[in-house]
């Protein structure tokens, strides 16, 4: 290596191949970031018998996921889902996915619902756990360790009536964030596949060869700059950029203020910015996950969501993420969610203030100063369909439909920038379903790969986005990454 | 140059300075692009004593802007605004821009409206004529030769309630379409100057020394491929995207077979590609400018719009950009424009079906298949309103304001995805407003400018677009970008 200190803040500039000194090590497959994509390309590469190092910025794997809820989006008849008596396949679950995402990606769509079934045994083997049980409550996750519950709009109009729904958020078995224990077991597996992974290791820049492949990578560790060479390829896996601040504003600036970045500390776009600098190109990094997390309790989804025309707008039933980006889209942001005494509950979740409790919808309509009659119409409107099972307005289901009758009634005031939104980064690097990188002209990065959040993945729309393709897509395509990687012809004649 | 053929649809990898075994001309400044933003540059350029060159693909100059209307958006108290007795100043302009635009370029921002008047002036000492007369009625453009008209948002909720109003859009005087004369006149001052322009010659890659700077370019030529050396700067002004298939379907997913692309045929993303080849970052490629151009004639105004729940969902007084597109945002895009006999009219523009006349707003609502009650209780709410002069609904203003009651009633077809939308690219590359390109990481790509809608500019999102700001934005950067390449310490030894 050249020696020169790299600053932290450094720009991500490639160092040429020329300019490397010497290597610090040698390996076939470098993958950088070790969080769910990262965990899952190492084992697949170590299996081949590819030298495989992972190279973690942080002290201890799991990153994101380690965090998260542990929920990975799988159908097409898992064996969880058969226990359950589901009835899925992978043409519904196509169906689904597909109406529901703006740009879907033909090929690593078709590659994610044929091989769901698969990727769930995989998961298993490496010993994941997952209970055999239908969570039927409305909820953003199960609290408790049931493993399987609907986890989108499966059920919402208007995909109820595109693709036959089924409950396809498959959670690992553990009560509450069950992320850790995902991670745990991967974990285990990729180091008995022969991974080896270095913590406390800053990738800062890509090594290239004149030719503009990518050959390495110059890492912070031990308080040196050290020059890693990859043979075989570099994977990066080191998430989205939600954390950061700066890209925040440049990409997601709808959201600055507004929503609450949800990631760990190191989501900070540094893997986007080393895909960029080799010539990677980046798609939809303007799109983003948002949520507005009112429910549990699932009561609430009795309850009608009016904007500040007093005016319904979706389906109370729908996924919370979709629900999010639909309101932080009504004029001015301003949203109600309308509610009467029976079905009234505190969201478990802070930021969600009662700003008006009446004796009557009128009253209600005053204190929130919704347009003259317009609130009254529009309950009036909606109970009276209710009432006979019906929303013909929005089709909410049948089972959620229950008029607004009983005093006192009451608003809770889920206005996108003053109600809790918690929003991530959806946009990456622009990727084969190998996880090959591409650059703007469709050619192939040669030596570089990437997956998980680093790139764009199987959700790509804050409107389509479901629980559980995080995660789900993190695996399947991260092992596809780095299997592709290890069965790469070795870069270079010293190889 | 190294005699290799190169494929029209070869990428635009880079050709190292190293690789270049002769230059066929050698000049200071090198436009990409002889639309709006290119002429511009070169006139600035030039006009330093800096030798310019612009390479053009097409086999004459004007590009997107000689097929538009001429309008651009100016303020603070131009010439014409004065003499037609407009009240304007930098600050309500500001205001404006940035109250309707999501993700502000403060620096650009802040030059464009400072900037606004004298730019004007620049353009009338070029030989741009505009007339001083405000036309009045709504229209999408003046039909006539009238020099300032109501451009975007500026008089519609709610925008009147943040930043005092006024009429920006400056129209090129002539009848119909002005792009054209505003291109010849510019044209003329870039041969005054001193600018040379090259016909069908088509830019292939950027020339990039091994620091990663750009120092030229290599172009198609009479059959050849050939270098030419920049020594100060290559100044990208090669329009947006939207003529692209391939890109549009990449980063504009949604309005593909929905809204018909607008742009000349070499607006196909070349100049984007050429920047991030040089590693200049893209923001914003997700956004774009759409319309539903169902007016004029104006009086279609006093209609009201409707989704498919009969509700209405905009002020209908709005630019027809911003109804665009919130109108393709509606639950399954569905959307009609409801009209009673005296305001109906044809729109000038084919594709807006009649799809019901009936004798009752309860039997347009049957025959629209709305749900039962939705759309009546929608227009009786709105008549009761208009009648006494307000929409506190969605505060359309009071000129705007009529009840709809004399039969027979006909709703047009707007459904995006059925009805005449069209659309634009609103992303680019990364620029600072000196049109210096910048990395994803905030350095200077060395050597290179973009100008116009090859980077991201003052209108950068589909709700915030008005009329005028991309001729405006073009002109005005365009000019800056040119100043600042001519400045540039000219690179290298032999410059």
């Amino acid at each position: 290596m050249t020696g020169s200190r790299i600053d932290p803040e450094t720009p991500t500039r490639p160092i040429r191949l020329a300019d490397v000194k010497s290597w610090h090590e040698t390996v076939d497959v470098l993958v950088v970031g070790y969080g769910a994509a990262g965990v899952c390309a190492a084992i697949e590469a170590a299996q081949t018998g590819a030298t495989t190092l992972v190279l973690e910025r942080a002290s201890g794997g799991g990153g994101t996921t380690a965090m998260a809820g542990g929920v990975l989006y799988l159908g097409g008849g898992t064996r969880v889902q058969k226990a359950c008596g589901v009835d899925d396949s992978p043409e519904a679950m196509l169906r689904y996915l597909t109406a529901s995402t703006p740009d879907p990606d033909p090929e690593k769509f078709r590659l994610y619902v044929e091989g769901s079934v698969a990727h769930f045994d995989w998961l298993v083997e490496q010993g994941v756990p997952f209970k055999d049980a239908l969570h039927t409550e409305r909820t953003t996750q199960p609290a408790n360790d049931d493993g399987l519950f609907w986890s989108g709009n499966e059920k919402s109009w208007p995909y109820k009536e595109i693709a036959k729904p089924a409950p396809r958020g498959h959670k690992v078995q553990a009560p509450g964030d069950a992320g850790a224990l995902l991670f745990a077991k991967l974990h285990e597996a990729a180091l008995k596949s022969g991974a080896r992974i270095q913590y406390d290791t800053r990738v800062m820049k890509l090594v290239l060869d004149e030719r503009g492949a990518v050959v390495g990578v110059v890492a912070r560790q031990d308080g040196e700059d050290r020059a890693f060479r990859a043979r075989r390829g570099v994977i990066l896996c080191a998430g989205g950029f939600a954390m950061n601040d700066t890209l925040r504003q440049r990409h997601l600036s709808r959201l600055v203020g507004r929503a609450i970045p949800i990631g760990n500390p190191y989501d900070d776009g540094t893997g986007l910015r080393l895909g960029l600098s080799a010539r990677g190109a980046a798609i939809h990094l303007d799109e983003y996950h948002i949520t507005v997390p009112y429910y549990p309790p699932g009561s609430l989804t009795y309850g009608i969501l009016v904007n500040g025309q007093g005016q319904r707008f979706i389906a109370e039933d729908a996924y919370h993420g979709r629900i999010g980006e639909t309101a932080s889209r009504q004029p001015g942001g301003t949203v109600f969610l309308i509610v009467d005494d029976p079905i009234f509950g505190r969201p478990e979740i802070d930021g969600f203030e009662v700003v008006a409790v009446e004796e009557s919808i009128a009253g209600l309509e005053k204190t929130l100063a919704l347009p003259p009659t317009s609130l009254e119409r529009t309950v009036e409107l909606f109970n009276r369909n209710a009432a006979a099972g019906t929303d013909p307005i929005l089709h909410k289901q049948p089972a959620w439909l229950r008029p607004l009758t009983e005093p006192p009634f009451a608003a809770f005031d889920l206005s996108f920038g003053k109600a809790t939104y918690m929003a991530f980064s959806l946009g990456g690097l622009w990727t084969k379903s190998t996880g090959e990188v591409l650059t703007e002209d469709g050619e192939v990065v040669e030596g570089l790969f990437a997956a998980g959040r680093n790139c764009c993945g199987i959700s790509r729309s804050a409107e389509g986005y479901v629980s559980g393709t995080s995660i789900g897509d993190a695996t399947f395509f991260g092992r596809l990454a780095g299997r592709t990687a290890a069965a790469r012809r070795p870069e270079g004649r010293n190889a």
